[in-house]
């Protein structure tokens, strides 16, 4: 087992009606004034901001709105952010959404906390020395941002999508009531189950030496999903349904599953240049390529294949032939994407008739212009991400 | 799933040579001065101590020292800890040890933040109003207090061992060198093999409605402990079975396991007499009693015993007799306890002849004198500890 540190702060506050506790968490942590930053119109309409507003008021914290998040955040509102988080002298950022809202909520926290442009920390151009505490109540279970320490953000300026990840942004509190997801359009919510299998997939294929314990307790998380995310296909209103994927959501991206091991998340880097291209749902973007990812890499570990087969996907083994027992477990991924109405490849994902040009250029913006190679499993370079973009197509 | 709060803030620090970062990690959160606690004489023999001194002095941290700590850790030198902390002016408490070594540090650290007598907290007279900060570096896989928020003290006068659970308490940072365990008697190795195994089971027979995602965890946490604690009888220098199981010693007793269900805990109950008693290593007490414990209850929730056969020690089910299936898996888990060489009686245990006196006594001290009942998946009263102690003579 490789050296790791694990830290994971966020206190984390799950159940129903926990939303009302936010202002008292705020007031408790010793914070004045907060900044609301939530998405769209449905926080508002369901009544939500109205409940979390409620709350800071009765704890006496003070607080300004700032809406329109959308998914793939972007830099540009981010910036907006940041001034008037300072221009009100804002001391705590509280966001409200899923993953695009907490993910902006952390870019406004650096860019108050740190001189010269935010973006730059994005680029890697520089380190982040501090951030301001964030706070948040979780409305989607995908990203995982309510406890990990990562926020992607898309610079406006030509759909470069990059992410900055630094223990020091990990949320203060992350309030986790599942009812809160129960009216998500059910593409969100699949494309959130995608996203949480992802975040353990990603860690689970590595080159480092098994840890038993780990391999078990991501195979938790994938079973789990895997169990839980039909239910919701026939009653988005399943309580226990919803709470089991919110709570997986933050188990698969805090840490945990990458501990005594390096993740790969070559799968991620892949995706993100169609998101940021193509402004699709992140989740959704995933499971079209993933497919592809693994046919191209599973010779580099056969044993790891077919382990994932039998143990997630429920595969007998296929003594005599490990790898069609290895196939047949991404085989079976795959139907379990479509049984969730999930695309399976970029076209399935709306994204027709990819040109040479457009794949060039997201291989060209993937492998940053060839400075970069992407993934630990199998290290990819520009050729492989475009055979593979080519066989997800 | 019930609504839960899950707050695990130590930063964990795993892996090879890690114990020379402990100075630099006291020096980053800001203290000056730590009373380094440890137990016994091999502390000091490895050279232990001589690292983690040099690696205080090295990061600027002042230091004095306090060892003798002893299993089922006495109120009488937590006292003398918070005179010599006190007196020291001493800011942070460095616990170089096992289990008992930070669960007497983290009562040193509530006695000198809270005024009055420190045991009225372990009475539950009183509850803290601050703890100081505690880290350790630890030497034994089996308590789980490095990352929990549990202390276990015993009172000389009279061995009433008493715990005291607060988050204030749990550790800034865990230090785990899987190598420190190298050397630790097979006995030791193995008892806290079992208190890690038992810290999830106490969890798992529950009465609260089965959460999939926990109960898998759980699962495989005490798949991962049955596998690699045999390796340990073979070669008790075998990196990563020792690493397998310290941090799931850590991983099941941080919470985790816990979330959105309710612990039972009466077998730790039935334990705590046994060794404030007799002074038994903690996790022996809790092989000794298990069994005798599951077959008293397992009537009340016998699909839930079938599974736990099932699913961790591997028993087949009989759909035409869960019961037969339930009672396997009771009995496949006292054979596992056996092959690692732990009791499974409490004469087994060393504790011969256990008189009607004795038992009256560890019933009336267990039962708070009839004042309280304890578990949670059955309430157990005098009558029925009295049953359970008898069965596992």
């Amino acid at each position: 087992m490789i050296n790791f540190v694990f830290y994971a702060p966020t206190k984390v506050i799950f159940g129903k009606d926990t939303e009302s506790q936010a202002g008292a968490e705020i007031k408790a942590l010793g914070y004045k004034k907060a900044l609301i930053h939530y998405g769209g119109a449905s926080a508002m309409k369901s009544g939500l901001i109205d409940r979390v507003v409620a709350s800071l008021d009765a704890a006496g914290i003070a607080h300004v709105g700032l809406g329109g998040v959308k998914p793939n955040p972007r830099l540009a509102l981010v910036r907006e952010g940041i001034a008037l988080a300072k221009r009100e002298k804002v001391d705590f950022l509280l966001a409200v959404g899923g993953g695009s809202v907490i993910d902006s909520a952390k870019a406004i926290a650096y860019g108050i906390t740190n001189d010269g442009d935010v973006w730059d920390l994005y680029l890697a151009k520089k380190k982040a020395v501090a951030c301001a505490p964030v706070g948040c109540v979780l409305t989607i279970a995908a990203a995982g941002s309510e406890t990990s320490n990562s926020s992607v953000i898309t610079n406006d300026d030509g759909g470069h999508k990059r992410s900055y990840n630094d223990d020091i942004a990990r949320p203060k509190f992350a309030i986790m009531n599942p009812e809160l997801t129960f009216t998500l359009p059910e593409y969100q919510t699949m494309s959130g189950a995608v996203d949480i299998l992802m975040h353990t997939l990603e860690r689970y294929f590595t080159n480092d030496k098994q840890v038993e314990l780990i391999d078990r307790m991501s195979e938790s998380l994938m079973l789990t999903v895997i169990e839980n995310a039909p239910k919701l296909l026939k009653n988005p209103r399943d309580y226990d349904a919803r709470a089991e994927i919110m709570w997986a959501g933050s188990l698969s991206h805090n840490g945990l599953t990458g501990t005594g091991r390096t993740g790969d998340f070559a799968s991620h880097q892949l995706e993100h240049e169609l998101s940021g291209m193509f402004d699709v749902a992140h989740g959704a973007g995933l499971s079209a390529v993933w497919g592809s990812w693994a046919r191209y890499v599973y010779k580099h570990d056969i044993a790891r294949f077919a382990q994932f087969a039998v143990r997630v996907m429920g595969v007998e083994m296929n003594y005599f032939n490990p790898e069609e027992t290895a196939l047949r477990g991404i085989e079976k991924i795959e139907n379990f994407f479509r049984s969730i109405k999930m695309p399976v490849s970029i076209s399935e994902l709306g994204v027709k008739d990819l040109t040479e040009k457009q794949l060039d250029e997201m291989v060209e913006k993937c492998s940053w212009n060839g400075a970069r190679q992407i993934g630990q499993f199998v290290k990819l370079d520009r050729t492989d991400m475009r055979k593979i973009y080519q066989m997800a197509k």
